[in-house]
């Protein structure tokens, strides 16, 4: 059934370096392809930059009725991305992955810059799944393609804008692209939602994996599949978590030591919130409250120590909204459930000790945490 | 090669007239799938309701290695769109056509309740092109799908909205889409990429066409296609004219005898232009002059009949543009040549004589009328 991997490993494109491409100067948009060559490595899946050699690829696998399952990320890859890969590889005979950081989703003042590229590692992550996948046999699928296209692909006819009344083509969910996420961040789910719908279209994949973690995401993009009749399954796989619960995100290692500690006060607040449900509590004044109290309680702990041992943050939502639509309820219907969600902007530290491990950029990166809980339906 | 369409036609999903459907109102919304069944007609074509369906005869086709051709239209056919059947009949093996009249690219005061909606005499049309066909044998391939989709399938979530910030899931292409008719019709291209995208979606055609008619129409879709990486390519019909120079339109059973002699002004007056470049001139007010002069001279003439004899009409505007860009040129650069396109309102008939054909609407309709022409770039 399977046409091994490796078989394509002679036909790598090109060897590439996300670290020299610079993508968020616009001036620069349309240079952007050239990258540095050190040395041609072989993959065990074949590397696209462009677009018309992935359609041939997908076209022949059409005809051998084999299937395709798509992991879009932004590189940075950790256990929630793998995570999501295996599942791709359990249900499908072949696992495309896409790494691109998509400009348009970054607001004008938000943090493209500072986003994490890490291709190097990213590969060899993806070169260690393979060999777990070839362990398992025929049990499981393959990452046959990872592509990683330039911006002047994604973006062909005029620079990516993140302006929110900037030019360009555009697809719109709203409102719920408006709420939670979208409040604070104006132009991040017109982002998501057409560099998502150009890929859909490059790969055209049999089922696409997104992880939970992103939750309004979630929603933007199954309404997105429903509403433009994309062929393409959406499957959400369930938030992975460190050992303390702290949700994985590719900004985690921004935050050090310190930080991380603090910062799981949110997945803290949301349990509370968990619990309340799961005791009888129906009303968003019970819910919130519970989950209030725990943010408001650990900010005073810290404020109340000096800065080179405490960690402020904000609030910067906390919401509880229906599953379907995202619109905030006054009282949970059970027989509907709802999704509890939350927002927190670690600040940077104040005061660092010597010696302190205080993540990627020295804690002087502000990192924003999202976090949510499904509260399913009670029978 | 071929499977003859006529073996599609035991499985005839519906005999549906769309004359009984009420699109417009938002609160028919979820309504509007009930129709009348009369009769359950065969045809040599399978008519499809829904998506699921004709996925499966799509999908089918890939793996019987067939190409199919897509022409979307809203119905109201004219020899236009059987001219650009008969194109992708040509083409590919296989025609699909879609009959949908959107309402989203009609804004809240636009002719939506007025277009014309002529089920039975659009379908008449095509059996006979498919009989056309089947004489010409295996040279041309055959209409096997027509897809007359409701509004609660091609909107599944949200009614419909014609407000510029009425909520929903939309494509924007601008600022293509704000200029020339854009300028006038602010959702107009909007609903045109939004229910493009779902048509092609649905239909994965390999080639879609469309009408040079609707010029700014094809530049967008182009554009869209290329942004968005949708894998159709995109042929342009010429113009379908009647014999005397008119563009073919749907609207234009609104005209009438008298409104449709008049409304010639437009070709002319696109055609002065015309002589005008082919003579050498390339700046926009020796193009432009050629052109209003035209106009100008007409409505003069009108204005001294009678209000029993005269037509009177606006120029919504007369541009020379950029072939691609359609930015507005003060010169043509000969290497690139210029699209030229006007729009004209001709506005109801004052006063209608005893007898006289006064079109569908009895002459109260106003009929916008477009066209253009291209402007070829100059060895």
């Amino acid at each position: 059934m399977f046409r091994w991997a490796r078989a394509f490993s002679n036909c790598v494109q090109a060897h590439i370096s996300l670290t020299t491409i610079s993508i968020a100067a616009a001036s620069s948009f349309f240079n952007n392809a050239s990258m540095a060559s050190p040395s041609l490595r072989q993959y065990s899946f074949q590397v696209f930059r462009d677009v018309p050699p992935l359609r041939q690829m997908r076209r022949q696998l059409v005809l051998d009725k084999k299937t395709v399952g798509f992991v879009p990320t932004m590189g940075a890859l950790h256990e929630g991305h793998l995570s999501l890969i295996r599942q791709a590889a359990a249900e499908n005979t072949d696992v495309f992955v896409s790494i691109f950081v998509n400009p348009t989703q970054f607001g004008v003042n938000e943090d493209l810059s500072s986003y994490p590229r890490t291709w190097d590692s990213d590969v060899a992550k993806l070169e260690q799944l393979n060999d777990e996948f070839a362990r398992l046999g025929n049990a499981t699928g393959r990452i046959t393609a990872i592509l990683a296209p330039t911006s002047k692909v994604m973006y062909p006819t005029l620079p990516p804008s993140s302006e929110v009344d900037g030019d360009g083509s555009f697809v719109t969910i709203t409102p719920i692209s408006k709420r939670l996420e979208g409040a604070s961040r104006p132009v991040f789910f017109r982002g998501v939602a057409t560099v998502c719908m150009k890929l859909f279209n490059i790969v055209q994949a049999d089922r696409a994996y997104f992880g939970q973690k992103d939750v309004q995401q979630t929603v933007v993009i199954k309404r997105m599949v429903q509403d433009f009749h994309v062929d393409t399954e959406i499957k959400i796989g369930d938030t992975v978590r460190e050992h303390d619960g702290l949700a994985m995100s590719s900004r985690n290692v921004y935050l050090g030591d310190r930080r991380r500690t603090v910062g799981l006060v949110l997945y803290k607040a949301l349990k509370s919130a968990e619990n309340a449900y799961n005791s009888g509590k129906l009303a968003r004044s019970d819910i919130l409250g519970a989950a209030n109290s725990v943010t408001s309680q650990v900010l005073s702990e810290q404020q109340a120590l000096s800065p080179s041992e405490r960690v402020l943050y904000e609030v910067d939502y906390i919401s509880l909204a229906d599953p379907d639509t995202l619109d905030e309820v006054e009282s949970i219907d059970p027989a509907k459930g709802a999704i509890i969600s939350g927002a927190v902007k670690m600040t940077p530290l104040e005061e660092t000790k010597p010696g302190e491990d205080c993540g990627l950029g020295d804690g002087q990166v502000a990192v924003r945490l999202i976090d949510n809980l499904i509260f399913k339906p009670r029978a």
